[in-house]
């Protein structure tokens, strides 16, 4: 088979320092066209990757190029009209976290790739990380026994090349679509997906005005686990955390760096891996991986993980975690 | 004026590694008398404090001695008869944590010392922590602006040698009457008592067979301040924590150790102070800074701080706790 | 049954820091009589363990006083006349180590409690040590595999104050016989006491006149392992080296600080205990486990360990390696 | 308005390494020629800058090219000529540290600056690091009160590449005109410029000819105020050394690290930036933040600070430095 | 000969801490009588030190008691007086830094000495420091070279209980006489008491009234060698800082810790001491050994060091210094 | 003189990352040919070295080019046919360690270098690395003394890109060949060349199937020296550790990091280099000191080092390592 033919659409940050970088070392996967709405960035983008065509709408490059992926890096409120315009035109579609501002969103966007038969994977690059996969593959061995407990932060200063992510109508929401999400589906797909079952969210608005910039979220998940998630653009902290911390029947286990802690023949014992990436080449990586998994699934090797059915469920509770914190109390998710 | 004395109740771990020897290097105080149901424990630390009579029934001690206080350091389920008689009797009373099991023993306690006239202190040596004196008067004068977030947790094998502490009829409940109750008033004292709106809370039992050993609670609290508290005495840890970060406007602050991180004239700084005491000093100065405070104000030379009508208000808060656990829901407090 | 009572013999420095403090601690022993050809030290050590005789002559403390068990301290040259005493008068009797100064000594002491029915205990404080036990522990249960090649060794200034030691009539020979029979037990314990085949070892003489003050000791174990031991009084290294490495089939152990390598479901993994006792603690601690262990089995509680037979086997393996060193040349052991 | 256009001369060390590759990365300026007495070096350096013509005599380029400003980095004894010929043709300056070889000759270039009303500016890049410009706002918002004493140092190997820098009729003097100058540059400016009163200087020639390889100073500034520099090309220590300690009545500061220490409601802290850049990376900002203050100045955006005016006054201090080294005593300063 | 004679007088800090507990292990020494203006103070310590008789008039000690020694602890200002009744009383005399409060107090102290014929040794424990004997031996062995630069500082927070330091009339100076002193000695014992030729000092009044706490000293010792000394009660330091820079033509030494940093076959290498005491255990070492010395030049085993006229050099230097901060100019020593 | 013309034989890893970047770098060489079996390798080699010619046949290579110098750097097998062709064809030649499979192979390629009288330089860059030439000149200046013992391994993960190296055909051995012979060599340059004496060896084949993968070599080189080698491709190690531990009568002394242990001036210190390359940078420098060794030798600039002739000494020890781990037994060396 030939290389996959992908059409990048949105040429902001996390498409050039992730998905572009990763995609031209592909041996598999050709970029064969950019878009975006800024037409000096898009024509200025296309040189350094060697394409001839570039487009500023993304309906003329669906219609002008061959493709057979579209590759979409745009702000989250265009999500849901270029992968209905893509999946409409037989093109398998990797989307950027998070998949869409709201659940409805989402679910037409699921929707529309069953219909059309077509892959539809959501970025969700923590799960490829070399460290969360040895993680899970300790956790599914029992290693730490059944988990009852999950706390799960990310505080983050906000970057202020994004400014669309503070806009309601462009973002869907603040801090938690942007970082939460990333927490919510990191624990759950270590979980192995359970339903959950009821939200409590508190939001604040400090250096933001439309959207949430600090957010807590108290949960309950199904086989009675508690999950707590913190993350913030604003607070004061000596500098960037991104912690998941997992405590199970038999013992603790936690990422950033990875390690066990459990009881081993009677004695405390710390299980550390010896040799772990971290930092930049962690993040590089989990990219690197997350986009093979998409270009082999689009070429028909596996099936794709990551789906948009599976965004619907987590889109869910997200909306729940919005509706608690506007109404002040506890929201159930039936 | 003399010497305060003191008949101490209860000679277990706290009176025998805190009480005693602290009250003992008091110039002001004079341990007058000693009681304990267990009687050769009563004899031999008689001996050890120069005190010719002891007792293994505080009735009979509070007949028989000129006592101008009582200490009561027993399991939880005493607390409630023993400080009625003492109050009654004329004494004044410090009662170690948790005061009572509920909040009507704890409002019946209250309820005798107003009307007896007597001081009544219930023991919370974290507020009596050079480090968190200092958080206190940093954060009122303004360092990290208006506080919206607090997290706070304290994670600690059990000790074997209390063993009363996880029979719920003695204790009254588990992990979060040990160590939450701690943390949920250094939070609430911190931030000048304003009241707790709604609790959710979780509770897991691992190693124990009638009270919680896990604790996790997502409170509201007036002013719309969110307060996370996790507490364990089976979490699988390298070792014992204990932290409570504070979130403000305008910076954060937390303890173990004590340090500030906000801006400076536009810079991110982290303000540490140089020297605080730390582990087991800090932990000895606590109990003699609270002990010296009771004395103190039971010989009139200030109002008491920890007073019986404040801990009606915690208890008011740790009943809804429990509760919101077993019917698995939030709870709304009046 | 009453206490143990024990009779010490040879009151220098492994007396006064480590067995006497222990034995006064313990409930089920006692401490009768001391002796010492020092009479002045025989007289301030009674003193001080509140015995009211002191010997010089450990004939006659043997024939005066009524002892269970006699505790033997002495220059290594005196090991094998008091042992023998004692066991003829019915005493079982606890030896530090070295046993002796050479096999056949330790041949007739061994065979000497046989014959006497006595419990003969050599000191092995280092099987003791709450360390090497979980290691042992963690290598029975399989946690490194099959275990194939073994590194010892320990680097030690010499102590002025033990002159004996360098006096060959006295010590039967230098630092194999002080620290590197100490490792040679500590592996083959942890190995289950498999034979050796056969030895090489280079001796060097640097600040000593008649024994050895380096020693480097390569051995064949059956079943194809591998030892080396190194020990020296000598070395200029920054400080004191005690180790003792494992290399397994499927991984490898180390103490000091004890950590094992190893494997886990497909990533390689460094298993560390969360809290053991070190240094000074660990050392005490050993000793603690050891004369506790003799006192029971002097008491019939439970069969002794490190018996003389098992020093006779080591002793074999000792002068197999002074032969080596002499002859210049490897040693095969029947 | 068009891009600066400026002309190098002096294509040593310095130019390589920080003007030229800042320059080049500069929007708002363009080198438009270079010149060097070693042909080849400027030769190939025109290459690398993609500028066609290349000089080896400076009046030539004046003559010829179209310049808006020159960046002098000869050597120091060029430094008069090239200004005064520079400005004389109406160009604006920029010369690198120090100024020149004696206060007379600082003087000629500074009223030649006046006369041709054009700006000359003085390489000071210390100035322009992040950490000395926010402890400069630290300092100016009064964070450790009134400064009293300072003390400084910079301790670095000679770097074998730059051999004029060690004959006196070329560099003027030797590591206190290197490296001294910056240090009395930055306190003073930190200070806002007051008057030094009185000097007294020690200096010795360890692997130096003509001039001194270490230096120490001690000055009486206006206002009471003690700074004590030590610079050396000799010494031997582990590392080079920078530093530069401030002590005020309410606290005291210093960099490399930033920190302060001072009094907060009672309590004495660390402040202490969360996040400088260290470095190479603070070097290189240091460069680029002092190369853009030249453009904007040159351009009429701002006025330019680091002037000919305000190196004479320090030129005069140096001049009293080398004048109380040679005569052995104190040196007053009118 | 019998145990030396002892009478202490001045009972506050130094003695309590360092020369009682000291003198009393001594098998040669005996303290036979203790004397302090404080009556309490002086009966409790002279029961702590077993000694029956107590004074508060050293005339009546030195009538009634038969001692060979007066070791003078007092207040500076009684330096004089003690010293001098005691030596003409036939006593040996040990008297703590500094000496007296000015030159012509010390040459008065050290003729009477001369006249009576009897020992006179001033306390400068630094001199007997572990680490500072061993940096002694290895500058004296040429290790670094002729040395040209020495700085050296004492930055320590002022005890509040030796409140007599403060008052000019009893202390003399400030904190120079306390701190600078100490560090001036021990520089030209190091360097072999060179004369030193010229001195400038800066002294600054913060927290105190009449005296000095902070004071910048530079001085131009014999052999072109130049002496920086800061000293201060008052700086606002992360910790105290006691440091001992040494740079010579071969290499460079410092203390706390100990180390040096020279040329070795050509690499430039680090010599640190495997194992030299600190803190605590290092100060009492040096007392210790001090006070060893005066007892063994006491009882006439070998000369005594640190004398009354060595003394005299120094204090010499100290008024120049007091007189130099005051004139606000340099002063030349003759 | 031209250039030295060098053809390579061999395009893996070694000449990859190490041989050509380095030979490319130096001005007084050139690469003109490459060859290896595998075709497009060699011809996308040739494209990087902008060289026109490249081969598959060594013999063509040596027939068509007119070389200088013949660098090898194929498999081991490989060493002796391609040596002997090209001294036979007059060229020098630099092989890669090991020179060969067997001392029977290096004795032929020795006494062809002589027979044709080209210059015959073996790989053994550590020789060439910045710190054991340090470590080497302190050892011949006497600074750790008379060396009695040494201990060097090497634990090193196999890289799986080397497949030929566990085919015994191929390499003539195991882990001993590839890092043991490298250890070896490092101690007897490190010594002076003593002869070896007598060995003991034992291997392990844990991961491999021909050769051994562990190996524990025992040594008694001559002047009583003993030399302990420990190596393995499958430790279960933290990570790869590389030492060479010395021990002399006046000192020690180790190898990454380089230090010493010693006394001077009766005060035990550490030497520590102050700056010394570490990681990569070092190993990189030892290639180019290595080569550039060989190119100034085959210029005629300085006699070769690491020659045919010393190989052969170090590869009959290689034979007598392998024959005592065959027969399980010690052997003499003649």
């Amino acid at each position: 088979m030939d290389k996959l033919r992908i059409g990048i659409v949105g040429l902001g940050w996390v498409s050039q320092v992730f998905h572009i970088p990763q995609l031209r070392r592909f041996e598999d996967a050709e970029i064969v066209a950019v878009c975006d709405k800024d037409k000096s960035r898009a024509r200025i983008i296309a040189e350094q990757c060697g394409v001839s065509h570039f487009y500023t709408d993304y309906q003329q490059m669906l219609a002008a190029e061959d493709l057979d992926a579209v590759d979409v890096c745009t702000s989250t409120d265009a999500h849901l009209p270029i992968t209905l315009a893509a999946l409409e035109a037989g093109k398998d579609v990797f989307v950027e976290k998070p998949i869409a501002r709201r659940y409805s969103e989402a679910a037409q966007m699921a929707q529309a790739a069953e219909q059309h038969k077509r892959k539809l994977m959501v970025g969700m690059n923590n799960r490829f990380r070399p460290d969360t996969m040895i993680l899970k593959s300790f956790i599914e061995k029992g290693e730490i026994g059944k988990i009852f407990y999950i706390k799960a932060g990310w505080l983050k200063k906000l970057s202020s090349d994004n400014k669309w992510i503070t806009h309601k109508d462009k973002s869907g929401g603040g801090v938690f679509l942007d970082l939460g999400i990333v927490l919510l589906d990191l624990v759950l797909w270590m979980l192995g997906f359970p339903p959950v079952l009821r939200v409590n969210a508190k939001m604040y608005l400090h250096k933001t005005k439309s959207v949430e910039d600090s957010c807590i979220v108290f949960l309950e998940v199904k086989y009675g686990i508690t999950l707590v998630v913190e993350t913030s653009w604003s607070f004061h902290s000596e500098q960037d955390f991104f912690y998941c911390d997992f405590f199970g029947s038999e013992g603790s286990a936690m990422i950033n760096p990875l390690r066990i802690n459990k009881e081993l023949h009677g004695s405390l014992v710390n299980v550390i891996p010896a040799k772990v990436e971290t930092g930049y080449n962690l993040l590089m990586k989990s990219y690197e991986n997350e986009l093979k998994h998409f270009v082999g699934a689009a070429r028909g090797l596996h099936p794709v993980i990551s789906t948009g059915v599976e965004a619907m469920q987590r889109m869910k509770v997200v909306d729940a975690i919005y509706n608690s914190a506007v109404k002040g109390r506890e929201i159930l998710i039936k």
